[in-house]
């Protein structure tokens, strides 16, 4: 099973699976829930970065994203704010967000990636 | 950086991506929204078709599709409807489809394809 | 089109694609509708793991995993006590969980996998 790279595997799940030059990373939420949409959506682009750099890769590569938002109407220019700071000028991924309740209530947003590696 | 292909790439992200033969899709809504669930997955597909073509590929080499309906109950069967009718026989994507609130109140469906290049 | 291998395919989609070693699976939701998670996502599980096989892989080689819930408050831990038991020590796939209404409303559960071949 050399060609799938498998990191920071427990019981669950991977936080991130790496085959055939690309690297899947696991729905990625923020360790504080702040109340913030910024404060959450920062904290995720911060934990994504720190795993795509685990993968040998890193943001100007991205290829998908898919954002998960608890309460679009309210929040999705909080996050929108954040992510475009955040995107690698000119490398945007392809994206997609939806409103979705998630695994907690204090989660506010959940963003999927994958990238080339 | 040249093992990626971006394709109308703005500050928050790319209308599509392609990397290793794939291509893969922004979330696609359609840009009239009208209230018909019909129309709205009809522009939409149609809107695909146009972005697979400047990918190189076209709707018989889809791979995997996702499908977000605002009202699930109501609107299913029509965009079905739709989505039966325009898919390339005998090539059919995978496919899950699930209710998800929309970026906008007024968008009913939005699409997310990938594709073999 | 030897490229891309499809399996089960209907006029709304194929149940499987397979493209440069990767399988795609469609959502996959149990066939019994029983109204306990558990039973559902038993079943989802086996159902996942035959389609598997049928794309010549197991879920020992699983890249990602989206799970679809309909009532994540009540049924998170349900859920995830099944799909912790069910996955190949050391071999999880990534994951990412949203609560979403689903296409019947008796569908408690949707899981869409990829697998390397």
């Amino acid at each position: 099973m050399a060609d799938i790279k498998r990191i920071e595997t427990g019981a669950r799940m991977s936080r991130a699976v790496i085959h055939n030059g690309v690297a899947y990373l696991a729905g990625t939420t923020s360790a504080e829930k702040s109340p913030d949409i910024r404060a959450q959506t920062r904290d995720v682009l911060k934990r994504i970065e720190a795993r795509l750099a685990e993968c040998g890769t890193d943001k100007s590569r991205l290829l998908t994203a898919q954002i998960w938002v608890k309460n679009i109407k309210d929040d999705f220019a909080g996050m929108n704010e954040v992510w475009d700071a955040w995107v690698s000028p000119g490398n945007g991924p392809t994206r997609a967000t939806a409103q979705c309740e998630l695994a907690m209530p204090d989660i506010l947003v959940e963003i999927i990636v994958t990238a080339a590696v």
